[in-house]
């Protein structure tokens, strides 16, 4: 069912072009990219020519190439007809789905540029790779000539976000969409209901979205909408209803459908609760065959997810009437209930022509081999998963609401070489999506928490798996980065108005200065220093701050660098920021003096001044050769301890690279 | 029927206040403000009681409250039942109209804040004035002690939004309304229909939103949803429907409604167009019936805006038929002609309940006298208008799309006191509306063209006429414009991502540089100096760049302090600035090198450093005391005037104060 050929012949061909093309920005790298002489230059006379079955895609992607094409350039294209650098040429309009034909193939020469699919789907990434290639020198803007064969690796490849802890405006969806599309990701995958509410329209059981969503829905013209726009750029929309846990906001609604009488109450709290489907019961089924019958249709997408992780027992274990019924049926564990569940589930998906995708949890050997399990404990339970014949995608690894480095997840491959699989479960391994779990997230900095780093993950799961070099993902991440903003995004562009709203004023610099070493908490340790609701305020300091800020890593090799070469260069830009960081503290005590909220941060920025004075230090006993005094060591330690400790949820950086100048001191 | 009372009494008070309380940021001035002793502090405890007659204004205000105020202070408030900090009571619920309380009294001491209103839109203005009221000390936020009663001068006070020339999607109109309710405007206009496109979703007549808008227009669910969006904020959508001319978009879905036969095409440049509706057509006027039908049960506000302004008369004249028909008629005039199209309107959406705004060009005797007339043309049509008996709103001077100085806008007085008109007379002028007009903005930066100068608007249109300080409204602007980013407003960040993205890299410190010492062209000379169509880039540095930017604003101010009293921290002051600008062309020109759309700044850019070196020299000119060498004048002249030219379509605003240094060197 889903192709994937072998790579291996392109490989070699694309190492070598990728080194005859150091300075290409694309990201992810395709397939086959070969760098020719020649350029094509643009002018105002630039027009497109498209030659295929007519696509409503192709036909909006030309526009908005051309928008974003003048946009950069500040061309103003002329639009006469008849002029056509660009020739389209496709065969076929297809329908989304995972098994679709996204390749596509680009050569650029002096005379012009030649863009060819099979799909109109392939043309789509085609053009996202053509505006990626767009280069210049000092006067003019042109093309490098190329010819790029591309194609992806893993079939799905996708994001969820998780509107329901934070809902999501629309809008976010689609500027999401677009930064998907801008890395050939093609599938958004929308965790819609869960105990904290319910976010889509359901007109067959209108209680759900009016009584469990504190008016924070999406209507069905809305998502109508975001499917159609979704399906403009090649992007599946795929719906997850969790279920039978996770379901605090049903039963709210439909308390007939719990395990345990209720009522129950909205959840304002996060963490797995309680609340759950009561499986014996032939009504939740009647309720769920009426309610999926109205989302098949609502949502094309072939595949519907329903959850089904982390399903608690306590209500289980409680009802005497469930015991009942798993003796009657013979089900010995909860697990069995639960697949006894989601094979009924299955059946009603099934019958409105749709397959199932679940969580981990709900692979058991009975179930039918054609649902999608989608692994988010760990790589283990993808591989079993795919040993025992069932289609799997990666999430384990990407989860980017941890605020791990890009390069973790970068290196995180569903599918390593020395994996132990035959060749048929290497098949069924489809891909992975990043996932956006929203418990401290707003919409105000969702953008910064997936990008750019999900372009890294994009990467991952459209590159050969031979792409691997850090440094240069790390060089392409940045340019892929700001391109971005083009699309309304976020992430950047929020950081410093966060700031001034900390603030309360234009004048930030030492505050950046401060921003700019950090990153919040990793792992799930936000929820460990403090009580999340959904109410809390997500404005504070670790709210604009960034998972894996460049500058930090960048100081990090400057650092290993001086320190395995003595590089003079190295060693003034090291001292260069730590001078700035050492004098920052006294510019940002003003600041902090006037905004209470800032107070939390004031010791986190003197451990940045104190840290880095100590580097200054550590830098000059270094170059006086001579051995550090004993009491500075002990001081220094002491200062290097303080500063690894948390504050305000917020880590520092630059801890480590400084402790490795202090040790080098002693290493005469 | 729009009743003001007379505010000659609390001047006195408001004017002795404001010097007791020089720190309050309100925007609009209240009314009557009180600085009293003492202060309530605001802790996680903060909760609010409502009292009245159920209102999901009041309920989902009190929510966006908190939320602001969490957001703003970092405190996360425990919710419980009981604490109750803020005391809310009014005393009715009502439908929005131009004639509506909107007063409200706000009581602050340290024991706890009461909040009155005789309706809840009243409260909704007084928690905006709340959240302005905000302060801190080292430690803690608190709200000070006052005693505020407040009511607006003028009952309409309004932005028109242009969505035709350049479509601004939902979110976008949504934010403006949030920033409209902050600084206490109630009408959002939606100029929906022009030559260039048809915005809104028609079911009667779908040809026009599906033949007429390349795809942009507003589905009616989604103009319902904005519409009750602005109802819960307190704000009217009025909505615009163009005619008899700049219908272009009508007639090329409906050719059988124009004066010359079609077929017609989509406009893609500006400026009035000939196609203009025939008024001697029975089917027009059907056709309008059943139009109006459908959008008068869309759009809930009383008014329907009929716009009528320059109706190109070539195709009048053109056409036999209606020669014949104004002979017919006795209708001399091609005035009398539209004036007879207006009547026939008037009484179709008088039938379906509804009252007609128009242009200045709808003025004619004939006309009942419960319509408004909108004043584009200047204040004497509106004088013309009130004293005419018709009810009147002010636009001229309110233009804000020609990129005019705030104090302009602000000192723009719809009634000042000495102008000649009766009481009745002055009160037919209901208020007035600032115009965004979007030939040359976009979604990016349409926020920063409308903010914060609009916000100076609303203080005209809200406070007395004596609150006319304009050193003190720029100081409050400031603060007020940061607090709009709250609301998720992008006029201030969306500059530094245009930058990056002309800069192509994160490094824009010397173009932001630049960009905060021009402005684009004002009034229509951008126009003038290249030809625009809807297919424009709009992301060039002009793009970017902002209205009335604050930095040379100061530095004039400064200029002027210097010479008059010779201060030192002026001075100071001034060179640091001039030295920054002296020495920043340098800084650009490898960014302008790597990026070929920065190649047109390049001589402004040097402009510039050269006017910033001749202006250090001037000084020190000055403080040698002796007199400028002739050749050295000579230059600086010539130097001036280059740098006089606008260049790029941007203007270099410090030209002018650097001429008064210079001419300063030459008064011995």
């Amino acid at each position: 069912m889903f192709k994937k050929t072998t790579k291996v012949l392109f490989i070699g061909i694309f190492v070598l072009s990728m080194m005859a093309a150091p300075h290409l920005n694309l990201m992810p790298v395709p397939k086959d990219v070969k760098l020719l002489q020649g350029k094509f230059f643009i002018s105002s006379d630039f027009g497109i020519k498209v030659k295929g079955p007519y696509s409503t895609r192709v036909a909006l992607a030309k526009k908005r190439f051309m928008h974003r094409l003048s946009g950069r350039t500040g061309i103003f294209f002329l639009l006469k007809p008849g002029n056509f650098s660009l020739k389209i040429t496709y065969s076929k309009t297809i329908k989304l789905a995972p098994v679709m034909d996204e390749s596509y193939t680009l050569k650029i020469d002096s005379s012009g540029i030649y863009l060819q699919a099979n799909t109109d789907i392939g043309i789509l990434r085609g053009l996202e790779t053509l505006l990626q290639l767009l280069s210049n020198d000092k006067k003019h803007y042109y093309f490098p000539a190329v010819e790029i064969k591309d194609e992806p690796r893993f079939p799905w490849r996708g994001l969820l976000i998780d509107v329901v802890r934070h809902f999501m405006p629309i809008e976010v969806l689609k500027r999401n969409v677009d930064a998907l599309a801008a890395v050939k990701m093609n599938v958004l995958h929308l965790h819609l209901t869960d105990d904290q509410g319910f976010r889509i329209e359901c007109k067959t059981f209108p209680r759900l979205h009016l009584i469990a969503s504190d008016g924070n829905y999406y209507t069905q013209e809305q998502m109508r909408d975001l499917i159609r726009y979704a399906d403009l750029r090649g992007i599946r929309i795929v719906p997850e209803f969790d279920i039978p846990g996770h379901t605090t906001s049903w039963l709210v609604a439909y308390p007939e459908l719990a395990a345990l009488p209720g009522p129950y109450e909205m959840v304002k709290i996060y963490g797995a609760k309680n609340p759950v489907m009561d499986p014996s019961n032939k009504r939740v089924y009647k309720f769920l065959k009426k309610f999926f019958k109205e989302m098949a249709k609502l949502f094309p997408d072939p595949y519907i997810h329903i959850g089904g992780d982390e399903v608690n027992d306590v209500q289980w274990k409680a009802s005497k009437r469930i015991k009942k019924f798993m003796k009657k049926h013979k089900l010995k564990d909860f697990h069995q209930l639960q697949a006894y569940f989601n094979i009924k589930v299955m059946k009603i998906l099934k019958k409105y022509g749709k397959k199932m995708v679940g969580w981990d949890e709900i692979l058991h050997p009975d179930m039918p081999r054609n649902i999608v399990i989608q692994s988010w404990r760990g790589k283990k339970f993808l591989y079993e998963a795919a040993k025992k014949g069932f289609y799997t995608i990666l999430s384990n690894g990407y989860y980017i609401d941890l605020c791990q480095p890009t390069d973790f997840h970068y290196l995180n491959d569903p599918v390593p070489e020395d994996v132990k699989l035959s060749p048929e479960e290497r098949n069924r391994i489809l891909g992975g999506e990043a996932t956006m779990w929203a418990e401290i997230i707003s919409p105000e900095n969702i953008d910064s928490r997936i990008w750019p780093r999900t372009a890294a993950i994009a990467e991952r799961l459209w590159s050969p798996s031979s792409v691997k070099d850090v440094e240069d993902m790390y060089r392409r991440l940045e340019v892929i980065s700001l391109q971005l903003e083009e699309l309304g995004l976020t992430h950047i562009k929020n950081q410093d108005m966060m700031l001034r709203r900390l603030a309360k004023s234009g004048e930030i610099i030492p505050l950046k200065v401060l921003v700019q070493t950090v990153e919040p908490l990793r792992y799930y340790k936000r929820h460990e220093a403090r009580t999340y609701t959904i109410f809390s305020p997500l404005t504070r300091l670790v709210d604009a701050a960034v998972p894996d800020p460049p500058l930090p890593r960048k100081f990090r090799k400057l650092v290993e660098k001086y320190l395995e070469t003595g590089d003079k260069d190295s060693e003034e830009k090291i001292v260069e920021l730590l001078t700035m960081w050492k004098n920052n503290h006294s510019s940002l005590i003003p600041i902090i003096e006037s905004s209470p909220v800032l107070r939390e941060v004031q010791p986190l920025s003197e451990n940045l001044s104190a840290v880095a004075a100590i580097a200054l230090e550590a830098l000059e006993i270094k170059k006086s050769g001579e051995k550090p005094d004993e009491n500075w060591l002990t001081l220094a330690q002491q200062k290097i301890e303080r500063a690894k400790k948390p504050c305000a949820e917020l880590e520092l950086l630059i801890v480590e690279p400084v402790e490795k100048l202090i040790v080098s001191t002693t290493n005469k």
